[in-house]
């Protein structure tokens, strides 16, 4: 049986071009998930300064290539070639600044103490460390084809914290995919690395041959609940089980306080549209759920989000099963008999336009509720009118936690505000104020992940804390100096915060 | 169906006393668990100062109550009354020292970034910090009757963290288990608590529900891997799926140079076979398996430690499950054919003695592999002769890794001593340098934990980092003031470590 080839395919017309790979067999995948385990030590060796200056190279590498990764991404996304030159300088940055989270080491957690009387007997010598795992699986996601794909967020904080990567290329950019990895081999070898230190699969069977492989020791997934919860459990199922870090599907609210909608309805509601037809809705952090007053002002606010989405022209999705899965949900909803479709732009054959509808808190206690509360991926959103506080907080409820929640305030004065913050933090990995949370900085205090499905594990994908995921900690009891590592010696290492003897020290 | 009666046995005798307690049935557990979750408020409102002075009261109830506690204790685990008594006292510091964790603050990774332009933009005004979870579950270990049940380090970790706790008793010390709880709500109450902050479940059924309660966040669990993998694929099966922290098993290598040898044969003989029947072998971190060099010191070793397990009594174990167990495992090791018993001591009726068995690097490629790297619980050792640093990986590689790997050694100089910390670095969550693994200090620098089956995550369960199990993340951005926890305001936090702007500072 020959390989089944893959395609670039371009978004806007459907149409397959070149094959650029084939798929990966179960063989391959256990081939280079064995190679990738004995390039670990080499990556160890460059220590975190030598892992910095690979990151930086990586991220020079492609910006040296911008123009080529832009054009391929842009034909085979979609997404607009502004857009993409942006997501590359992100994912550069982002390249760059979890190098410098590691040379910070920080993140290493280092604790030193030295042998002594304590309270329950005397106490050895005993130090820890972090330590990378092995091996890791990244899965590519659609909507990011460079900061959440092959040299993005995962790919970054693993190599950072020293563990190989290993990516599972998402056909949709299957030659985005391929000439990033051909950049990565190119400054890899300029290294004088091994092979191994990474390396790109294609192919549904490959992925879940790389979950299963018993050299890969981590999964980072950013994609759908229905694929990434199968392999979630295929991780867990494991004789040996290892942690499935995955980003799987949000609803993401957005409050608005009556003293809020009564100061700024028309800002609001122009904000809320642009935020929730940005790259035709296909955010992560799309906000997908509108939680207006039933006032006044709360009819003001929806009707400024239906003007502002009568000026959206439709988009193209980032390939066809997408679009057909956003037609057909989004569909299915406007049919129902307790949904008033507050918008239904004009979609036309290859594009599509942004779907509003309105439903009454009751409805969630009805039989359609599923359909409602379930992710529509692209430009679609619930409206619902709460009458009070405690009906707010039931609706809350009744959606899964989400990556993010969003209110619209007039500030720490407006009487709504403490208890809306309150059922945010309840069932959000990011609370948002008088914003979008269409934007995720990519820095020391973002939190990209939130309770299940928006994330099947307490970890971020974004930021500096995403390095956390790829570690396991080493304790040493009395050992010689000679064998610890340089970081658990009593010599003093400038820059480097240590807990000595339970105090933290800047270094 | 009147509920199944759970008696206090003699765990010397055999013989069943009173009924202490009865099963909870799953509605009681549904009941507790709803109870617990609307109990998480109070607990984060006393705050880090509040949660400490309640783990201070909390080991001040246990310590007025020492005496009771060790005598039920003594009787239903057969341990000894002065090792329980230790026990009690490292349990109480355990409780004051996650306290003290909690009033540290770092655990909650404050991060605080004024907004400002970036490099890919302006960011905004972002600040993170950790959150309880929510109740937790927390399973007793049966051969740590305080320490790693009711009153134990997940329970004191959930504590600190802000979360509820609800135990699953081990039926093998359920009258220790009722006293403690008895304690433990005595003083809550004496806090104002609300009902719900900590309670009490008995029965297998009762574990069951537990993890699949919707109101559970997560679960903390010692015990085997047979128990504990169940419970695991329950927990991650969950509609919601939730963290699983369990401590499974372990089969602890102490691998001993050609080098110690020579110099120490018989100190290193009896140090292990004290370290070996500690507890009649009844620890997790019992060393189980003897790597020595295949020489003259070799030799000397293996007759050390055999010419002290000769001057071992027999001793009681923790139930006549944990019993039968040991003897039929032990002898189905002892009968296999490539199997040389080293030391059989006579049994009594209800008392075991120890049991070592040598074998050969070459048994480990046969079939009997599994019953030999299993994990046999008591006093049980296997010695395995290698000849070169090569079979000597080979055979680590062969077990499973482990919650501790020990290597005694002439210190910095000793030529085998890097390669053997790189094999044991590679499987172990904690190094032992010349000592032995059965003593785990609670501190800051502790690890206690590994990679499966010592444990089924990259946590550790004992020392200042177990209170990160029971944690989420939550990033504020743009909030005002008013809308902050306390630790993100700007106003400064003396003693609080934080990042701010990127750069951690010590408050």
């Amino acid at each position: 049986m020959s390989p089944i080839a893959v395609a670039s395919v371009d978004a806007r017309t459907g149409t397959p071009g070149d094959d650029v790979a084939r798929e990966t067999s179960a063989a391959e995948v256990a081939g280079l998930s064995a190679t990738a385990a004995s390039a670990t030590a080499w990556l160890v060796a460059q220590g975190r300064e030598g892992r910095a200056r690979l990151l930086d190279a990586l991220a020079d590498g492609l910006e040296a290539r911008r123009e080529e990764i832009v054009s391929v991404a842009d034909r085979e996304s979609a997404l607009g070639a502004d857009r993409l030159a942006g997501e590359l300088g992100r994912t550069c940055f982002q390249l760059r600044f979890m190098g410098k989270v590691a040379q910070e080491g920080s993140y290493l957690d280092v604790s030193i103490e030295h042998a002594g009387e304590g309270p329950i007997g005397p106490r050895p010598d005993l130090r820890r460390i972090n330590l990378p795992l092995g091996p890791v699986a990244v899965f590519g996601a659609s909507n990011f084809p460079l900061a959440f794909s092959v040299p993005g967020g995962d790919t970054a904080s693993a190599l950072a914290a020293g563990c190989p990567v290993i990516v599972k290329a998402h056909t949709s950019h299957a030659g985005t995919s391929v000439l990033v990895n051909d950049i990565f081999q190119d400054v890899l070898r300029g290294f004088g690395a091994p092979e191994g230190v990474f390396a790109l699969v294609f192919g549904r069977a490959a992925g879940t041959s790389l979950v299963a492989d018993p050299n890969i020791t981590a999964v980072g997934f950013t994609g759908s609940v229905a694929g990434g919860r199968a392999l979630f459990n295929a991780a867990s199922c494991r004789d040996v089980p290892i942690p499935f870090y995955g980003e799987l599907g949000s609803v993401n609210p957005l409050v608005v306080t009556d003293a809020a909608a009564q100061a700024r309805a028309q800002d609001i509601g122009s904000g809320i549209a642009g935020s929730m037809t940005l790259g035709t809705g296909q955010f992560c952090t799309k906000p997908g759920l509108f939680l207006v007053p039933d006032t006044e002002a709360g009819t003001q606010t929806v009707d400024a989000i239906v003007g502002s989405l009568q000026a959206v022209a439709p988009g193209y999705m980032l390939n066809d099963g997408i679009r057909d899965s956003f037609q057909s949900g989004t569909a299915g909803v406007a049919e129902l008999d307790d949904v008033t479709v507050l918008y239904l732009g004009a979609s036309s054959d290859r594009q599509v336009a942004p779907v509003l509808v309105e439903i009454s808190p009751r409805t969630l206690a009805g039989e359609n509720k599923l359909l409602i509360t379930d992710e529509h991926f692209g430009p679609f959103g619930v409206v619902i009118r709460y009458g009070s506080l405690e009906e707010l907080a039931y609706v809350l409820a009744v959606f899964p936690p989400a990556l993010t929640g969003t209110v619209h305030t007039t500030g720490g004065s407006d009487p709504q505000l403490p208890q809306i913050v309150a059922e945010l933090e309840k069932r959000s990995g990011r609370i948002v104020f008088n914003g979008y949370p269409t934007g995720v900085a990519v820095s020391w205090s973002m939190h990209h992940g939130g309770q299940y499905p928006a994330a099947t594990s307490t970890s971020t994908s974004v930021g500096a804390n995403a390095i956390r995921r790829w570690l396991r900690a080493v304790a040493y009891q009395d050992a010689p100096p000679e064998s610890l590592p340089r970081e658990l010696r009593d010599a003093p290492m400038p820059g480097l915060t240590r807990r000595i003897d339970g105090v933290l020290q800047i270094g």
